[in-house]
């Protein structure tokens, strides 16, 4: 949804896509990540494909496949592109691509942090030459959605995720907290059929998607995680942001979990907030005028 | 404020107090007791010592002597009581005021949850002789206040914590997500003056409380902590109660994070959550009306 989105945003030059595991395997998300170009007829985008662990590694990373089906797209089975990804690595095409942009380079955050960890220990002036960074991660004020502490994609890869918070200011982080406000309903994407150059086959690798939603939210609708974070890069005043440190839990039960620093207290003593820097976190959204613009976007 | 408003409240029968480490140190929590018993009219309350160590134990517990001066009095100095403390450990009194009142007893706890987890530990069987279980602990929706994880009480010993939100489902838990809407503004500390028998002894030993809300939260008022938990034994229906499962981080730099699942949804694979008891949480309270009340027991 977001990809399709971006590349029908005219305010958007897509540089590259970049993979990642988390719904997939790491080398599906690049072979899917290329299918999604060729639709788009979009083939010269490069695709990069990303870190296949967590920077501490893990034997067995989580893929949550039946989120969007074992092949990503909703158990649809499309016929997938046979081009290759562009050599080198995500980390080092995020490099390149701000240090040839400087200043003007966004970085959209969809899975795990991981990819963007790695850029930061490979340049450490990235975020001088970085625009912006846009994650989709977190739940600040809510249950996650791996598990009542976390959210997926921070979990996914939580050391990531604090060197991302601990040494990017200019970041911005889209969590459930907005994106659970932000929902597609069943009807509306029924009504995508036909419409646009993408809009049926949306509608169609949502439908696993949906289903998912209707067994474990019992809702007749889904969240648009992904297009929240696009519309955050694209219409940023759509969201209330709110600026201070945020900390991930790495370890025990409540690994992924996000906590963030509200501001409202002269800590007496050291804690591990202290020196980090504010990263600005969605709190509050326009919901209505949000999902408006994604449906558009998905939709031309 | 809490012992004094107990004591002026004509629905409660203090049984006994235990005392516990965490503004002071366990024994100097003890003689305190006494001391208030005794300025109350109250000698014969019995007054039980509780742990001095955290579950897990310490090299060094955390003493909060910032909070209420070395004094625990906002260092008054005060005459102290020179009675001597009943005989046996808190956790034997709480195991033994349960069985003699069988339904009957609440404990409200006002620091960390080692005495309560103790006697769950000398008695298993706790859970059905206890009435209730009223803490003072714990942040679900907002920042702590030993940083921005953690709240004191539950900081101060998070294993006990998770015993007793494992074992005890009748437990109701107050927060700072409530406490920290309850506020006694500085123009009400000062007007309880000379009002009913405990009004300027309360007044006199919360101005060194309302310099360190003045330096830490920049307010012209003290956040009514522990008379909020009190008032959730006599009057529960001033506050929102939601039910869930509270898991507490026991490691890491978010040691004492309470976190709560909110029951929206089906998960997926197991969590650490699956299988404790629904405690009670309060989300929301009637404010004025609550601190009107705090006011009013504390100036009888």
């Amino acid at each position: 949804m977001a990809i399709m989105a971006a590349f029908n945003s005219p305010e958007i030059e897509v540089l590259g896509l970049t993979s990642m595991y988390g719904n997939v395997p790491t080398a599906m998300a690049t072979r899917n990540a290329l299918t999604l170009c060729q639709l788009a007829g979009r083939p010269e985008v490069p695709v990069v494909e990303g870190a296949h662990k967590s920077l501490r590694g893990a034997a067995k990373e989580r893929i949550a496949d039946f989120v969007h089906g074992s092949d990503g797209f909703g158990n649809t089975n499309p016929q997938l592109a046979e081009g290759d990804p562009a050599p080198g690595s995500a980390a080092e095409f995020i490099v390149r691509m701000a240090r040839q942009h400087p200043g003007e380079v966004v970085v959209l955050a969809l899975a795990a942090l991981t990819n963007v960890a790695l850029a930061l220990h490979i340049d450490p002036q990235l975020p001088q030459t970085l625009g912006r960074l846009v994650v989709l991660g977190g739940a600040f004020t809510c249950n996650g959605n791996v598990n009542p502490a976390a959210e997926a994609n921070i979990f996914g890869d939580p050391d990531a995720a604090n060197v991302v918070f601990g040494r990017m200011p200019n970041t911005y982080v889209v969590g459930l907290d907005v994106t659970h406000r932000c929902v597609l309903t069943a009807a509306e994407i029924e009504g995508m059929e036909g419409r646009g150059r993408h809009g049926s086959f949306l509608r169609s690798i949502t439908q696993f998607y949906l289903d998912y939603h209707r067994r474990v939210y019992g809702m007749e609708g889904v969240y648009v995680h992904d297009a929240t974070a696009l519309a955050a890069v694209v219409r940023p005043e759509l969201f209330e942001w709110h600026a201070g440190a945020v900390l991930v839990v790495t370890d025990g039960p409540a690994k992924g979990h996000t906590i963030r620093d509200e501001g409202h207290k002269q800590w007496v003593g050291v804690n591990d907030w202290q020196g980090l820097p504010p990263v600005k976190v969605a709190l509050g959204v326009r919901s209505a005028e949000l999902t408006e613009w994604v449906l558009d976007r998905m939709t031309r």
